[in-house]
This record gives structure tokens, sequence and C-alpha cells, in this order.
């Protein structure tokens, strides 16, 4: 019944650079305006720049810092409008409210695809501004400026974008590589300091299926990443922005064709109890939650011991996470994991550990077993809390 | 001021089987079903099929057949829900207002990256469907089943899809593979006369900017194309997607970040004709006029000869096309240069003739030039009446 068969077959490289600075709009920082240098003597690039309403909310000036640079970097690139302001957090991605609006400006602003949309903000402006600018004219240049920890080690430096549906995470999305990324550490102290916490979280998560070294690393400077010192926060981001990469270039399946997530260790439960908790629960906070949960269960199925249980989990308390949250009694183990498989699509596949550095990939879950693990998750606060007390009283 | 820099690079490999077939819904053919084997033994997959309103309504039964089909080949895929249809034509297109519902039957069917949206339709509804599936869960596989002429040779078998956005023709979309395209001859009968003709526009310009001898076989079968004969129409479609494919394969950019794009030879003031027509105008029919627009400019500027100009003007009427259709008129040339400069990006690059089945590239159109040209299509047509009538009295 096949009367002709044609095999079509290509392939595309794609690349950029993270670029790690301070000060990005200070009129004598080159680093943002070279990258949109254009080949073409004597052409301009066009800029349409959107910024989280919280990173400009928390400076004085940022808008018109952003200006001034444009000015003082006029013969490479101009900006096409005043920089707009986008709603900041999850707001940012509810459905495609936020994304229709930039379709808009692109349009009205007559940015074409060798423009350029700068995104500064957290992971949700940037994922929102990223999905608009990825399918405007099929996909406009985008640099993205993260200003959050989580982003600038994880969220904001990979190839995902998208927005949420009907309550679904990430359901409207595209993988789409920036043009580049620039990290700018001095974003970092817009944002609140729990939020800069919880993004240590991803560090952890990488550190523990991939690095020892900087697990280790991570334990010793535990108390200072709790207190979000910026030599010990820095270097952190940018081992974790390392490694993200790697698992990205290196991986083999960039666009996430097959059934594997190595990344994804502990993020089954995090995407679902960020969604029962309306968000009340950042991304990072859920990921420490879902990593101690899978760690727990790890040491159930007999992957790894009991020390390396307490290793991880005192780790993630001690810099400040919440681990047993309330939340987690609303938990549909059974829904949660489907809906986690069927996002992602094809077979059931989570990362667990083997130890510490090392993650596993396993394609059942023991629900039985997980439901206990759960349970001793929430109450082992209690119970090292009785600890805690009873050697006070005791000393 | 530059900290630290990572250069990220990663290749992704695509490939897709074009499948020319009849009859894909007769129980005995195994190309649609096979396409969707699972690799894991006893793992079904699951379909959501689309149906272009104007191909369900054509042909009784039609949706049944799928069904039946579905539940014939049982052990290999199941339908997710019964087939969906789809408005037909620009309608599909009309902003995010088709491609919103398919994202609630992808969440509400639970399909997942693994499972296929089959979409059988015109190229509007393919446009539609694809980029719903390229976007839901960052990717759903898409097995297209092109329905016209335009359809199977062009638009169903590349990496394009999208919707208009306030009048913009594919201002949203994305490129995207698809997993899969069976081309059935069958389904071109569902079209009418006029929608079949203008899709030979598409084979008619890759044959004039690649393809000299293919370019010979339409000028010597022009009338039985006019015709529609299945023995001219079949092969032109195969032929026409080889060299669209292959142009894709071997272009060395076959997601358009360049300037370059050979392929839309006479698209520049195709796609305006088509907006200022109100979609009065096909695609096929506005890219036929375009074509004989810059085959004149061609002349103008010297690269081709009078003869070539009259061979592919002639070709081009004898199949049906109508070349000096009133809303020329009212093409406000820069502005069409413009938008088509601006949808690409970069800088201006139009695809010319140098002769018939090679193709070049220049980098500006000189107005006063094409508005002479536009003005030489307007009254060609009388003139060449005239010359007919003229013979006619004297014989």
């Amino acid at each position: 019944m096949l009367e002709h068969r044609i095999d079509q077959r290509f392939t595309v490289t794609y690349s950029y650079p993270v670029c790690f600075t301070r000060k990005a709009f200070s009129p004598d920082n080159p680093v943002l305006a070279e990258l949109m240098r254009m080949p073409e003597q004597g052409m301009k690039a066009r800029a349409l720049v959107l910024i989280d309403s919280g990173v400009a909310a928390s400076r004085d000036g940022y808008i018109e810092s952003i200006e001034r640079y444009a000015y003082a970097h006029r013969h490479l690139f101009e900006l096409a409008h005043p920089p707009v302001a986008m709603r900041g957090g999850e707001a940012a991605k509810h459905g495609l409210r936020e994304v229709e609006p930039i379709y808009d400006l692109v349009r009205e602003m007559r940015i074409c695809r060798h423009s350029y949309v700068v995104a500064i903000g957290g992971g949700a402006v940037l994922d929102a501004a990223g999905y608009a600018a990825a399918t405007a004219h099929r996909g406009v240049r985008l640099i993205r400026m993260p200003s959050t920890v989580l982003a600038q080690n994880d969220a904001g430096i990979g190839v995902k974008n998208g927005v949420n549906w009907y309550g679904r995470k990430n359901f409207v999305g595209a993988f789409a590589s920036p043009f580049a990324v620039v990290n700018d550490f001095d974003l970092l102290a817009s944002a609140p300091s729990h939020v800069r916490r919880a993004g240590i979280a991803e560090a952890i998560k990488v550190a523990l299926i991939r690095d020892e070294a900087f697990f280790a690393q991570l334990h010793q400077q535990r108390f200072e990443l709790a207190d979000l010192a910026p030599h010990a926060i820095e270097p952190m981001i940018v081992r974790c922005a390392q490694l993200h990469l790697a698992q990205i270039r290196n991986g083999g399946d960039p666009f996430e064709r097959g059934s594997a997530r190595p990344l994804d260790f502990g993020h089954w439960a995090a995407h679902k109890l960020e969604e029962l908790s309306q968000h009340r629960l950042l991304h990072g906070e859920a990921v420490a939650i879902g990593i101690a949960l899978d760690t727990l269960y790890s040491q159930h199925i007999g992957l790894i011991d009991g020390a390396a249980v307490d290793l991880v989990l005192d780790t993630m308390r001690d810099i400040g996470f919440v681990l047993d949250d309330p939340v987690l009694d609303e938990l549909d183990l059974e829904r949660a994991l489907a809906d986690f498989r069927e996002h992602l699509g094809g077979l059931l596949c989570i990362t667990l550990l083997k130890g510490i550095g090392e993650g596993i990939e396993v394609d059942r879950i023991d629900m039985a077993a997980m439901r206990e693990c759960v349970a001793r998750l929430r109450v082992m606060r209690q119970a090292v809390q009785a600890v805690r007390a009873a050697s006070e009283v005791s000393t």
C-alpha cells in the first residue's frame, strides 16, 4: 500500500553563551551590548526589554539605568520601546494572559527574528517571556537575564520555556535555546531572602545525582548558604549551571524525546506540591521536599543507608528548608506520578539515589513504600525537635 | 566585567518519513498504524485525530472509516477520543481560537509526548493543529495527513506551523518537525478543483528555482495538470515534495535563522496579496501572481530574457492561474517588502530567476522597476486577449 517513501533527516546545532557578570547595566559594562553586536558593519540591533515587576520595584532607577545603558551603547543597539514591566512570580505563567501582550508588542514595535527580546526576572517571567519570544515570528532572539538564584543556576540557563494551563504546570511551552544568558550576580539582591534560599535546592539536586564533591562543598558551606553569603552563593551558582548545561549537552536528549529525565530528581512530587499549595511553596521549596521524599525512598528500597539520608536531610534543613510541609498530607501519590509521567511522556522514569553524587533511574514506584516515606517525613521534624528538646533539657 | 563564561553547544537530529499511499483508512492498509507502533512489546499508542471540517463534509462515512481502522489495528493504537472536526481554511488560523480547544483536549484526554496528534486536512488546519501539537507538553508527536495538493507537496511536509495574529500571516508559530507525514492521494478528491489547482503553484515555484527538467515536465503536462489528471498530479506532488525536503535538509538552515529564504520565491508579494484579498485568493493563487511578478522583474533587471518570461507566464495561465488579479492595484510594495523582511528577520533577501531552474538571491529591489512590473502584469492579459481576438478574427 506504500507507493513511495522519503526519509527526511537533518541536524540543527544550538549554541549560546552563559555569561556571569556584575552590574550588567553599568554603562562601562560591555557584556550585554557586545552580545547584540550585528555582524553587518553599521547595522544596529533592536531590543525589546521585559522586566519582572518584582525586580523593577526592588531597585530605584533600574529602568532609567537600562535606558542610560542603551544610550551609552547606541552604536550597537537601540531600545525598540521603553522597558516594559511584566507581572512577576507564577502570575506571569497564568495561561497566555501575559504572553499575548508580548505578541502585540513584537508586532507593533516591528521586532523581527534578528531583533532581541531581553527578559529580566525570575524563572516564571523568563518562562513566559521566553515562550512568547520562541513563538513570535516562530522565534525571535531571546537574551535571558535571570534575577534569582534558581533562575541563574537552573531555570534561566536551559532550553525550556512555557506557561501553565488550567493549573497544569508548563503545559504549554516549547524547547528553544536562548540566544544568550547574562547572569548578573548583583541582580540577586532584588529577591527576598527566602526566594534566594529556595534556589539552592536545584544545586543540592544536581550535586546529589552527579557530583559528590559538589555536595560535600554544599554541606560544608551549609550555614553560609543559609546566610546567603555571596562567597558561598556565587560559586554554587556557577557550578550548578555547569552541571545543568553539561547534562543538556551530553545527556543525549536535550529536547526530551525519550523517557529519562535525570535532572527531574525530586520533581514528580515537587510539581504536585506546588500546585496543591497554590504556589505558596516556591518551586525550590517544593523540590527540597521532593528530594527528601525520594532520598527516603532510595533508602527504603535499599539503595542507600540511613547515614546518607541523614546527611541529605540535615544539609537541607540547615540551609533552611522545611521538609514536613502539611501539604504533604494532601499529596495523591498515584495522581502525582501519573501526571508527571504524562507531562514527560513515555514510560515512568524516576531518578533515585544509589549514593551521594550518583543518580539511578527506576521505572516503578511501590506506592505503599512511598506512602511510608511521606509519613516518615511528616513525623520526622517532630522527632528531631523532641530529640533536640530532650538534649537541651539534659545539658 | 565578565567573570566567567560557559559556551553551551549541542546538536539535535530531526528525522521523519513522508509516506505516499492510497486509501489510508482502508482496514488492510498498514501504513498509518505501523508508524505508531510502540517499541515496547505490548504497549499501545494513543491517538487524538483532528479532521478538517471540509474533508469530513466531502466524504460520507469518513469518521466511521477512521474508527473502523482503529478497531482493525487495535493491537497497535487506540483513539483517545472520537475524531474531532476543526474549522477548515484560514478560519483555522484565526489567532489561537482553534488552538486552545486542542490544548483542552490534550489535557482532558491525557495525551502525552509519546502519544499522537493525527491531523487530517488542508494546510491551514495542519498549521494550526501542528502548532497546538508542537506546544502542548512542549511537543507531542504529530502525524500530518495533508488533504490538498498544496499541503501534500509543500505546506504539510516541512517543519513550519503557526497561526495568524491580527491579520499577520503565521505570526505565532514554531519550527517543529512532524513525527511522520502520510500523503494519501485519494484524499485529494475532497477539495474543490480550484483548490487542487492552486497547489500546483508551489511545484512551479520550486521547479523554477531548482530543477529545469521538472519545469519542462510541468510545461509539457500543463493541460493535464489543468484537468487535474492523476497521472500528472501525483508524480508532480512526489517530485515537488522531494525538492522541498531536499532544500530543508541540504540548505543549511532548516529553522531559518539566517536571512536567505530560497523557497520563498514569489512569496513576498503573495503573502500581502492574500491578506489584501482577505483570503479570497488562495495561497497558491497568490503565489502564482508573486512568481509572475518576480519573473517579470528578473527580466527587467536583465537576468532572463522575454522568451523565458513568456514560457513561465504561459505555463501558469494554461494551468489555469489568473495573474492580473485586481488586488494587485492595492499592493503597497514598500510595505509588503518591509513586512516580508520583518517576518523573516535580518536583511532583505529576495529570490529571483537567473534562468529556468535556477534561483538567485538579491538584497534590494528597485521600487520603480517593480511598479512597472505590476503595471505590465495588470495590462498583460488585456494584451493577450487582444492578440488572441485579433488572430481569431484574422483566421
